[in-house]
């Protein structure tokens, strides 16, 4: 059994990951790290929990923990883990981060974004961003993993055979998202209350969201060219769930068979990503529990544009699920083990 | 492997059957029965199974399905088991009844609740109520079960130990219920549009619906009293869940630690019903996706009442999750295959 | 012009005041008062008021504003007016008090319910309980109004015409009431936010919610006994709407019509009480935004017992609308000035 | 007083129209036509209007209605006018037609789009296309009016300065465009119930929603440059309201300032049109309600582009209230009777 501690268990990317861990045949959660509840048991946090969990919420102690598991998760704000991070803890246990403090390679960026100074930065190179349907060899070797944003795991996974093979002009990418307001995370804020959220739907951090830079990092990589793009999230009022549209203009006269064949070339043999038939949208609701990116497209003649579209739940493929899936790959497990999950609808 | 058959697979209850067969490692299923789309693939209905049921519909012909499968589930309306029932078929496959046509031992209060005559009265007497806690006994070596509704499982586990012990009055028992907008069905009609249902809540079916002489039937076995009671179902703008909030007077003077000892008495070695830590009221989001029922209570000194209160999904303890846990007793597996079903949160 | 000023006004309440009076032709509000957002332009924290209302933010100065407002509107929380209130106030202006602080003539119950000390309970008899249809007269020359809980309206109104003709037995009086989340003010807390609130349903305040003393009181006035009832709440996914699902035995046999006929000599003439045509249950969605009560009834003959049904919209006739109703009676104007609001629907 | 009739006023768009007339003080409804409901109690269908709708429903009887009404109301699907449309009826009384029958002025690109033949097209060139802000004076004397589609008059209202002023390049522009279910109609389609669309997002219509032409062709007028785009529209989960979220390249590089002066330039004497301060998103629930169109908009140096957002309810400004705001017009009354509502929140 893999022992697994998780820092940040109490946001709902941790619960998450709990909830994930829990139906997992080779993990066993041996931490439950939570800053703000520590000595609390789990399942007062989280009643669902109830009878599932026994288990207290711990401090966050990374050398303690280190010693004790075989892969940590941290799930904690931007700038925990950089700041603690060691190369003593990483020779004693591997750790896959959900924060973005290892996503960007270039740390100059990391701190025009995020307006934070990073605290190791030596680690960089060394961490693997584990998309993995996209970096699956790296991740098998990997000591630190990057856990991709909710929004990037989904708008690069739907961009990503086009930019690969050449087909869109990468300059005229325009990702327009939409998310479900767990994305906004466990926070008392009044913004995220109930009555502000529901029966309403906005943009947000326009031409600003931190997710861009790492889609443009990613997409270049794919591409070969240098990309920036326009990012839009919006706050949808449901759950779960992420929808990105993402507009470009073709470089190339296709057809749709022409366009399929890339899409199924490769993603046809991935577990989690399922290329729709011709014409079917992809929606939240199809994926909502599950670790499926599920991603189609539309071209149009009229304007030379095709029209991408990838729906994931941004808890389970966006955050925990990708996670497991990286640890699976790293520790030779079955990738879909722990994650056979069915959507749930409605 | 236990072959399943499903008439009525494309409903809301047939899909969450679909849902948690296609993870019991002991059953699968044989036959996607569908009248209104025979042909079609089943995936194309409910496109959350898409790569995961490659199927297609095939129309309700019991006979036939009775020489394949081992077990059928209906998940049918009214009157359409009653009225294609044979002891033939009986003789060759055992049948899960999602409706209401053998839950109710006299004839005569179906006909008059349900407004339709009772096509095959004769196997009443046989048929077990399959409320698993109560009736498990009998359950093992059914033939054919009738499968409670959701409302009354949800009703009658939530008073069940208080009715058996006689503590409360039974003729002050009071009802009031909450349902997610997935107990109405998939049928396309006006009120349950998105429009009319969000942003809203209403009493319906008020002194008239049907789950009450349900609930008052089981509730005299328990009590050894006949009981006539209030019942009062809502519909709440959610998609999975129901709530009952019950009102009763003591018989006597009871203390906390009284009323609890009776409760985990009867639910303690139950996996599927978890009696609640003091004060902590039930939500049905803590049981959302499980087999979960959460249950309370709360003594009022002022009034002489109790208030008890239950919350299951409706679609899982309140149909296919309680069909399957049917299922796994009848076959002498493990009850909680295919079961172990995490509440999703959020 | 009236000149009206608000304290409290960026809490839900408070903004639902501003909503209504902006369209009062008889009213104008001169103080917007909010302790945590001094000086900021009220359309700031409002937005849906941008280019409507261009005033800023003031403190809670209640000397000051008493000499400049002919009333004052109080939407603070419990304890805040009963701590400043003097006689100078009240002999400069006329106060509507949305909060608990003079509801309950009796102190001890105000103490052991609220859990804190009033400050002025000199002011408690002459206090007017501001539930129009019922306390009109002595609205008319009131100085202090105690506007009625949003629960308590809903709650008394549905039962009030029966109470008072002796028809149920008033200690079988049980009220299952259900709430939107505006209910919960703007408070930024954990069990507000939308992930928290959405897909779920509970009761919360079991047996000891603060409306409990409020209802009774007022139902004892109007039957002449001493009432003491089941009062539960449940928090429903919804911005606004209340609904009360109330039970009581009849005391006598009466018919459907009996019982019409007596709603129907209450409220007839009431603008604001609509006493919905037999069968029809009242729904939150057809009162919303505006000061509509819908009432209705069922008559169960199996329990001897009546359902009464009553729907109204928190914010308006369960706060402000009520509040402005109150203030239009003072004053002398039109009671409907302000309130011909007709619900949205969907 | 202004004499109107409705056809169609048992739709959602219908219902706006009663409800804003019904507080319109120059107007009163003397048809209520809804082929579906002849002879029901109008407050029987919307229970919102019982005790403040008398009337029962009529046939679509057009020629006997344009005899007794100063205007008719068309809330009807595609085709229905323009196949009873005459020249004597139009003699008789004036015509707001909600529905696309008369808004493109090519009939080829309305038979293309909307796959129905076009019954009179003689009358194209007469309708003015109601965008009052944009055709205020043409609308004064029309006969017919053209009322603008949901989506167009939010994506064109958001556009249309920079259009105008030739500030973006016409080619690039993508409407991104999300909106509340009430736009989809009152229809008994399965793909609207309720457990269909909560929860979840989902693009629709990718490249061929008929809006497209129609936004097109006005856009060109203002352009003067012939004008193709991507409109891709979003079922949210909410009641009411449209969001659009458009991306064009800037002609030439502009400053913050300059496009707000722009913007103000058309906007700053439009009673219903907000353009918002500097970084403050347009967000639905705002306008909920009201007849406001909110617009704000971010240069994004780094992609060269514009990002404009507009806002709106799509029953009032994005139908029954702009509707209302022609029938001012037209009948020189202030533009805002009627329509003086304030937007509610929550």
């Amino acid at each position: 059994m893999i022992k697994v501690g998780i820092i940040g268990a109490t946001g709902y990317a941790g619960g998450e990951l709990v909830r994930l861990l829990t139906g997992h045949k080779e993990a066993e959660i041996v931490w439950y790290g939570s800053k703000s509840y520590i000595d609390k048991k789990y399942a007062d946090i989280y009643r669902n929990m109830f009878e599932v969990v026994e288990d207290s919420c711990l401090n966050d102690n990374m050398e303690e923990l280190a010693k004790k598991a075989d892969v940590i998760f941290t799930a904690t704000p931007q700038g925990f883990l950089a700041s603690v991070m060691s190369e003593e803890i990483l020779s004693e246990t591997k750790i896959i981060d959900l924060s973005a403090d290892y996503r960007l390679k270039d740390v100059s960026v990391y701190e025009k974004w995020y307006g934070i100074e990073h605290k190791s930065p030596q680690f960089l190179e060394e961490a693997v961003y584990g998309l993995c349907e996209v970096n699956r060899e790296k991740v098998k070797g990997a000591r630190l993993i990057a856990n991709p944003g909710c929004y990037t795991t989904c708008s690069i996974l739907t961009a990503y055979p086009l930019a690969k093979e050449g087909i869109i002009d990468m300059n005229t990418l325009i990702i327009d998202a939409k998310s479900g307001t767990s994305g906004a995370g466990r926070g008392a804020k009044l913004s995220n209350l109930y009555c502000e959220v529901n029966e309403n739907i906005k943009a947000y951090g326009v031409a600003t969201h931190r997710h861009t830079p790492e889609i443009e990092e990613q997409l270049s990589y794919a591409s070969g060219e240098e990309t920036v793009i326009n990012f839009t999230p919006h706050l949808v009022p449901m759950n779960r769930g992420i929808l990105a549209t993402e507009y470009a203009s073709l470089k190339k006269e296709v057809t749709y068979e022409e366009v399929k064949a890339i899409y199924d070339h490769y993603y046809k043999e991935e577990t989690f990503v399922r290329v729709l038939e011709k014409d079917v949208c992809p929606e939240t609701k199809w994926v909502e529990g599950s670790n499926y990116a599920d991603i189609n497209f539309k071209l149009d003649l009229r304007t030379n544009r095709i029209i991408m579209m990838g729906a994931i739940d941004n808890l389970v493929k966006g955050a925990a699920g990708q996670a497991v899936q990286n640890m699976n790959i790293m520790f030779g497990l079955e990738e879909s083990e722990g994650l056979k999950l069915v959507p749930m609808f409605p």
